[in-house]
Formats: C-alpha cells, structure tokens, sequence
C-alpha cells in the first residue's frame, strides 16, 4: 500500500495507487452521503484553517463543508490582501497557527511554490493542502476531475481527453495532466491560442494543438479552462467573440468529439467566452457532477491526512 | 392543516393558517430556550448558506445563531460587491451552491424578486429563504413584527396598527401589512411624507396619511421604518430635525396613540431622525423584544422549510 | 475563594487568588490537550461573539479556538470600520446582540475603556471579555504572558522583568504589569525611548529606563513591544536601524541579561526594528509558546465567565 500522505501540495509524483485511494475514498464519501449520512465523525475535533491570499469564494466554501462533514471545525482566517503575503512575515503567520495546535492549513497563494514552502517551514504536525497556487497546481481540483471522469469514462486505456484555453497560465491543467497520466489515459492534448500555448517541454506526453477543431476530434472528455478576461491581449484575438469563435465550446465542435464527450470547466464559467451556454447547460455537461464530486474529493483528502 | 413551506420568499398570499403555524412554532422556540434548551438537534447535519450581496450583520447574525441553534451548520458566502450580483452569473452561483448539497440558502439582494428567481431556477432540493430584496418583501421580519404585536395584543379583530416613515421604499412595510393583514388586523395606517408616500394601489386595505398625529390617534402599535438618509431630499423636508418635527415619534405624538401602544422599530435606529431616545428606551417600546423574537421565527422558518 | 468572574475587562485590582486561578485553570487546559482530549464540552450550546472594532486575525483567531475547544458556537460579528464605532449606536448593538441571547461578547476596540462602557450598559446576563482596549488593557495577553513566564521561573520572588518597546502606547505593558505585580514579581522595568515612554505615575510601582542596555542587565524575562512603525517619528531615532540599534533585542544585549533568559513578543514580530531574527528563532525564544498559552489561557478565561 502506498504510504498516507501527510501534506497535499502537488499531484506529481504521486503514485498512481495513492490518486487511486483518494478517488476510491472519495466515491465512498459520496455513497454514505447518497445514503442520507449528513455527518461523519472522521474528524471530530480537528481543527482545519482556510487561509486564502487569492480570493475564492467557491473553492474555499468546498472546503469548509467537506472538513464540516467530516465532524472538523473550520476556521477562516481572513488577510487583507495587503498583509502577510510573503517572506518572513508568511512563516510567522505559520507558526503562529501551528502553535495554536490547528491540524491542517488548506492555502491558497497566487505566488508558485508557497504551499510547500509552509511544507519547508512547517515545524510541528501541522498537514498542509493546496487550493491552487500560482500556475502551479491544485491538485484537488485534479482529482476531482479525474474522478469526473473515471465516473464515466472508468477505462483510461482508451481515454482521450483534450484541455482547451489558457493552458500557460493554469494550475488546473498541470493538475488534471498530473492526475490523468498517473491514471494511465491515452491520450492528453492540449489546445490553446499561441500566446497562451505552453512549452512543450514543460507538458512532456501530452500533443499540443492550436487548433481547436483538431484538438477535440474524437475526444471523450473536453475540459475548458476559464479564460482571465486581462489575458485575451496575449491570444492574438481581437476581442471576446473572436476567441470563442476559434477557442470557445459550441455544439458544432461538441459534435466533432467522440459520442457523449464530457464537457467540464473548472467554474465559474465566462458564458459565450469560453464555452456556449446551450452547451454548458446541456446533457453532456458534467460540471456541475465535479461541483459535487469537489466536495467528496476534499473530504477524501483531509481524511488521508487527518484520519487515524 | 396548509401545506409545509418548501420556500419563503414573501408573504404574500401565504395563508393564514400558515403564518399562525409559524408564530406558534416560535413561540414553542421561545418556550424550549426560556426553559434552559440551548440546542435543538432538529437540524443537525443540514447545512444552511448565508448569500448576503447587501450588507447585513444583524440580519445575518440573527439567521446564523437560529440555524446553530437547531444544530445546521451555517456557511457564510462573502461576495464582493461587484461580483455575481446578476443574471446567468448568479444562477451559476446557485446551482454551484445546488451541486455541493446545501440544504438552504438564505438571500439578500437588492434587486426585488431576487428570490423568487432563484426558487425558478433552483434545480434540486434546495431551499430559499428571503432576508430581504429590494423594496418587495423581508417576510421573516414581518413575522417577527406580528409575533410581537401577538404577544401583547392578541385580538386582532381590534387592532389597529400605525407604520410610518418610507413607507415607498420600505420591504418591512409591506411584510408587515401582509402578515397584519392575513391574521386579520382591524385597521393598517402608512404615514408618510409625500415624496416616500407609495401609491394606493399598492396598499388596496390600508388607510394613508401624510399627518402622523391623525396617523397615530388611537394606535394600538407604532411601526418606525428606518430613514435612509439619502433620502431625505425626497422627503420635501430641509433636514432631519423637521423630518423628526413632522415624522418622528416623541413622548408627545405617543401620548396621542392608545394606551401602552406597542412602540416598534426593525432597526438599526436612527436617534432623533425616526424616534426620540426617550421613547425607544422607554416602557413601551418592543424593540428589543423584536430582535429576540427575530431569532425565534427564523428558528420556526428553518424548522418549516428544512425539518422532516 | 475568590468569586466568579462575571466579566473580564483589565487585570488591575483582580485579586492574586483570581489570576492564580486562572492560570492554574490555563494549565489544566493545557494538560488535557497534552493528553488528547480535543473537544471539553464545558460551554455545549453557548455562543460566543467576536465583536472586532480594530482588525486582527491572531487575536480573533485565538479566541475562536478557545471557544469551539471548549464546544461552544462563535459568531464574527463584521463590522465595516466606519459603523457603529461609538456611542449611542455602540450600545444599540449592544443591545441587539443581547436581546439574541448571547452569552459572552469579546470585544476589542481602538478607544480605552470600551468593554467596561459595554459592561456598564450590559442589559442582561452578556459578559463581556476585552480583546485588548486602546492603550489601556489586553487582559488575556497579561495573563498569558504571565502563564509562559511561570511555566519556566515559578519563584516571582526572584523575577526580574524587562518590558522594551513603546511602552506609553502599549495596552500589552498595562495588563503586564498588572499580572505580574499581583503575582509579586521582584521587579519590573521599563524601558522606551523618550518619546514613547510613560509617566511614571502610570506606573509607580516600575523602574523606568531610557537606557536598554541598562534595563536588561540581569532581567530573568524580556518582553519586546511591538512598534507601530508609524509611531517612528514620536522617538527622536532617525530611522528603524536606529531604533534597532538603541531599542531592539540581538544577541549581543540579550548576552547582558540572566542566563536563560525568556525572550518574549506578543507578536506580530517586526524582524530587525525591535527583534533580530536570529533571536526571535533562538533557543530562549518563547514567542511561540506564548502563542499556544493564549488558546489556553482564553479557554480558561471563558470557562471562568461561562462556565457553571
């Protein structure tokens, strides 16, 4: 058996057994919840601590209810954006907290690298989780999309999975890539407009498209990635409508996927940006599956490293 | 018996029957806590939402401590101003919230008809309760004003009740009349400048006055509305101190009203605008007693739309 | 015995048997954690509330976890710093809250003597506990300084305590030297550069000091001050190397006071203006164990005031 994680900071490198326990520990979740469980006493207790430098209002309140399923208390400690955002001054902040005897730290840092960082620094037990760093990871959005598709899709020998938008700068494609390989899919392409195309070097297995019609043809997942309005300037599109026209999910390049492609997004969707609103809304759309799937993901986590 | 509330979004058209349910579940609330209970397992596991996109800590707080109290857990959802407040955005947001599993959701918007909306547009179980939208309705506020008036004045075939102040803009206004009227309150004057006065036909059974002396004779209750003060350039008056001349209520006005008439107020107060200090820290005012009340009724609320 | 405390809103005039038994509570606190325990339902269904006028998380924080290890329900009370900041309104609020039937309101506030007006005006059976008031008091801090203190010289007799920093400002010093003076220290000293430093009949049982150098000679424990670095300009250095240099704690100073001497910081730190890092990280540093006795000793606190 691989051996229980103590911190979450990153999907690389994790074995595939151990993504495989936190997905199967996450279906578990969602079946006792299935079954009218509204708490489990896994954590009675613990105390749990969003500290969030980035704004999030959606990842943030996913976690405060899985910790709270699981008998956990939460306590939201709220920066003002202007203090304690990096260097010595975040690593007092940390110890503070450790010394308060919390159990786990779930952050949240736009610069790379600080959640382990507080991995480094960390001196007592304390675990750490990342809710997305930087361009780096976030790995719980990872494995719920995994999850997602393992719902549907369960043999990833013959999964083909595209990721379309602003794969540079996203922590969630270097997270689902993570989660996917290790699950062994076949194939995983990247598409993206040149400006925010990454190195190739930097997503090693994975084919990269900038052609979207191409990237998506006989996929059987396509997962769009939320476009930050101040980086249109970088796709060489002039405006919103040009980049939805040759980067944007519609029915007629749904069509172009293999049958039933799963259509996903991380959220919040920008409606006729990134994807259209007929098909975020209809009968191909899991994203409101990884929502749900997000909350039993996050308790199978903190249970792997709070749990006895 | 009329049927469980699945929602509460105004109380408009509710019938009797069901608003006498909720103020006798309130007062079975207030028996169980004046009795030493200080929790109700009656929603423990349920897991409630504050989505608050106007400012509120008294609303909220009063809505937080009556979910904690029958045992929910209770999730604030802090939106900035400027984000999700409209539209296919906010849908978004509620179906996000949907998908996590909530079991309510408590609203505050400034748009009227906001959760009426989102009960259209809700796709699960979820529950929608109204902490006040725009000028339309704050139904648990109109509760707790009947309650109070009940537990002094419980002949309603003989009361008569005075609301004065913006009444044109005012959404305790018109919960109060519709909850006053359903239990068949004998007469409901609105008193108002004529800039805040509302149109008849908004108020077919209520008698209108521009006078608050003629307004208050004989009053069994005196409902003070809170002044926005950038309002008062609607008010024809030059400033607060003839706005208070005109509108307030002071020793003298109250000695017009009937004996020991109830003195009420949904607060915060402004001391001197709407009410002299004397008066509101006087023998005859309710205030206090409403606040209490307040958690009470949205225990009874909480209890209709979520307890099996 | 000494009775009950109803409230806590500054150390002076407590008796000694009232602050021994508080800490000697801290210390039970502290032993049952040790051993496991993580939840003592001593305060089940009461609920507390954080009523922060002036932000900080660390305080706010330590309070919240005290509260919920003891099992009660908090409630952050969020008030935008522009409302309800004083008087009349003040107490409004007060009274709201106490017509919700909460047990005890912690309380923190820029201008001095705010939680004894909150007592003064306290309606019903609310206590009120301060969460440090102006430059007038931060009970807590008195008395967890004093815990960490006599966890490690238990014989005040021989104690010899240097307080550094802006002490004229400094509600920290205040409730310091209210502890320690009940708890019979030997001796307490002041010290702070001249535009920061007290009258001494503020402190008439002190020795005061210009001179750090001096101050700390022989001291069994060191309590820095934090300085607000806005208050720069008030001590005639030119600049933060030179307060450093006259005012801050490095190795070479601390090397003049007893062996063994407790190095301590209510925190936040300012690394390199009045603390040097290498001995804020140093093996006499009891900074974070000033950290951990807070929860303790807010624990006991609350116990003392809620508890049956």
């Amino acid at each position: 058996m691989s051996p229980r994680l103590r911190h979450l900071t990153s999907l690389e490198h994790l074995p595939r057994a151990t993504i495989e326990r936190l997905l199967d520990r996450a279906e578990a979740m969602r079946d006792a919840c299935a079954h009218g469980t509204r708490k489990l006493d896994l954590l009675t207790g613990r105390t749990v601590l969003n500290l969030f430098f980035e704004p999030s209002t959606r990842t943030r309140t996913s976690f405060e209810l899985a910790a709270r399923r699981l008998g956990a208390d939460v306590i939201n400690f709220d920066l003002g954006l202007s203090s304690t955002s990096k260097g010595e001054a975040m690593f007092d902040t940390l110890h503070t907290l450790e010394a308060m005897h919390l159990d786990a730290i779930i952050v949240r840092h736009k610069v790379s690298g600080t959640p382990d960082e507080l991995v480094r620094h960390a001196m007592s037990g304390v675990s750490v989780i990342n809710a997305g760093d930087g361009n780096r990871a976030h790995p719980t959005q990872g494995l719920l999309d995994a999850l997602t598709i393992r719902q549907h899709r369960p043999d990833f020998h013959q999964l083909v999975v595209t990721i379309c938008g602003d794969v540079k700068h996203s922590r969630v494609a270097r997270s689902d890539v993570h989660a996917l390989s290790a699950l062994g899919a076949k194939e995983i392409r990247l598409c993206a407009p040149s400006g925010l195309m990454p190195a190739q070097t930097d997503f090693p297995h994975c084919r990269l498209f900038d052609n979207f019609d191409s990237a998506i043809e006989g996929a059987d997942a396509v997962i769009m990635l939320r476009l930050q309005k101040e980086r249109m300037t970088a796709t060489d599109l002039p405006d919103e409508a040009a980049y939805f026209q040759h980067y944007g999910l519609d029915k007629r390049r749904l069509a172009l996927a293999a049958k039933g492609c799963l259509v996903m997004h991380p959220g919040p969707i920008n409606r006729g940006i990134e994807i259209a609103s007929d098909v975020a809304d209809g009968a191909q759309s899991r994203i409101l599956e990884q929502v749900g799937n997000g909350v039993f993901v996050r308790m199978a986590v903190l249970n792997e490293v709070l749990g006895r």
